[in-house]
């Protein structure tokens, strides 16, 4: 399985696979800096919910050796958490990584720089591992809703490019294969910044995965046509009533995919669940710069002085999602209910 | 308005405005032979269904002239003929143009070349003339159909590049402005040839119509948005009984703007609809070259060795289609009768 999150104790470096030169090269960015954490988050050399909360973890290691050098490491640390917390707005997981470094610091609030980064690096370990371990289980209980034979068409890249490993959505097609399934993957492409065209395809190429790229506007036709039998797609966001926040062109496919009768899966770790979002109104929805879209590369797609929108993400409500696969399980309708007695669970 | 089909009667040269570098570049592609006109047609250096059956009409008359320089050139123009209405599968307008061309000629079998070609010459120039006559009808029919202030999405390129001039689902949209209307349009890009990035947002900034672009998977979010208040789409073929093929995609923003109570409609000539064909299912569907999807000019998008689907059309069923806009008026449900009636008038 593919890797891209690297960070060393030693000399406090996160090095990123940068995304967005695959599939085609295979570069390295290397951030020392929160300036760097922050252009790598915004540019998107590293995306995905879980993915961008382990960058985080590891950014907030950077930002307090950073602070170091300040006259009063405590309220720069504080104003360089707060600039990673905000380098993208819908992703839930940034400010939830963020939140639960912060709360350590708070927790041991006396405490000396460099005990608090003994600290947060274990921390940061620990979020990364628990995410891979999170996937584990989603992948095996979405692996359990996969039938032997089908074709799963996945929206955007849920892999492990977008967590530390093995993937949410990705990982319910690991999770179904382990369980000795035959599986394919229709990728859809994924405009405008083609992760699955370029992420997907990659990471389930290299593991032997039988996937096909399709252009995000064939999904009518070949749900049509009968040849998906699922979707399952990742989340930034997950609002307390289960609207949930994904990459843009995500609610198209629900809504689809409800037009055809087959099941619309989201798998995400409860760590992408807010409850307090209320509903999918109050997700924030990102707009990114207008270049995505008019231009591939330096390659101008669209005549000059043309409008164009780019929103990153969109909600797809509740209703449309046949269940949402966590670590704790599959939640099914009432989502209101089912998140809130989850989260009872949790506390 | 742009113009895009020019023919020298003289030269027997059809020279077209090369749609595949639009709008970056304003190329020309001339056409001498047969060959040149299938190359033109199989490549997109034209398309949209009328412009396809208005150059194809044109087409047959260089097809004659070739057809002079062979030992029998009433066998060999039958066999060009039949390569030229083969050059694409899905648009109608191809077949039923070559059709009109050889009905001429078997109304008139013992005519000599040089008479034939006078009369195909003038026949070619009347079929031009009529699309551009019948868009206009479109237009004032479709443009009833609008209140002022509304936002309409169309897909794909169906405008004065897709036909001889005017077009149909942006002829719509003329429509509704020559009556006083202020309409926005939001152009679907329409992966992967984007017909509506490039071309549509084209000519509407020509015209200084308001146009804004958005990726494909955008359609969902702007709806749900409220930003678009009607869809207005051309048509390659549409059945006896309603059922619509247009550019792969439109059957996904038919379903969604259901889902939201958003009105769709399809403009195209009578011409378009095929009498023979009795539902969607018996539409050909094209599969086009892989490196369509794979590529955006030379630069690769996707993993070596990953499989592509490349549909170049999808089938909207009737009962999705708020209303068919033709020259002779709208159409609406129950189709199958109402076009039924529409063509024993015609006869």
């Amino acid at each position: 399985m593919v890797e891209h999150i690297y960070f060393s104790d030693d000399t406090l470096t996160l090095t990123l696979l940068d995304q967005r030169f695959l599939p085609v090269q295979e570069d390295f960015f290397v951030c020392q800096t929160t300036d760097d954490i922050v252009k790598a988050l915004q540019v998107m050399v590293v995306r995905g919910a879980p993915a961008i909360g382990v960058s985080a973890a590891f950014g907030a290691c950077i930002a307090l050796n950073e602070a170091l050098n300040t006259p009063d490491w405590r309220v720069t640390l504080a104003h360089l958490l707060e600039y990673i917390a905000n380098a993208r707005p819908t992703a839930v997981n940034l400010r939830w990584a963020i939140k639960r470094m912060r709360k350590l610091w708070l927790e041991n609030n006396t405490i000396e720089a460099k005990d608090l980064l003994a600290l947060w690096l274990k921390e940061a370990r620990l979020i990364q591992q628990e995410d891979i371990e999170n996937n584990r289980k989603m992948g095996f209980f979405g692996g359990e809703l996969l039938q032997d034979g089908w074709t799963i068409m996945t929206h955007c890249n849920a892999g492990a490019l977008a967590t530390a490993g093995y993937g949410t959505a990705l990982g319910v097609i690991r999770g179904a294969i382990e369980q000795n399934k035959h599986i394919k993957v229709i990728a859809n492409e994924t405009r405008p910044f083609l992760q699955g065209a370029r992420l997907t395809a990659y990471e389930l190429a290299k593991d032997g995965i039988e996937v096909s790229v399709a252009c995000d506007n064939a999904c009518a036709l070949l749900m049509q046509r009968k040849l998906v039998d699922a979707v399952v797609v990742g989340a930034d966001r997950i609002a307390a009533n289960g609207d949930t926040a994904n990459k843009i062109g995500t609610y198209g496919v629900a809504i689809i995919a409800k037009e055809h009768g087959i099941p619309f899966y989201v798998a995400a770790p409860s760590s992408t669940i807010d409850i307090e979002t209320l509903c999918g109104e109050d997700i924030p929805i990102e707009t990114r710069p207008s270049k995505e879209v008019s231009h591939i590369g330096e390659h101008r797609l669209i005549p000059y002085n043309v409008k164009v929108f780019n929103f990153a993400f969109d909600v797809t409500p509740a209703k449309l999602i046949t269940g949402i696969i966590t670590e704790n399980g599959v939640l099914r309708n009432p989502y209101q209910k089912n998140i809130a007695e989850l989260f009872k669970h949790k506390k």
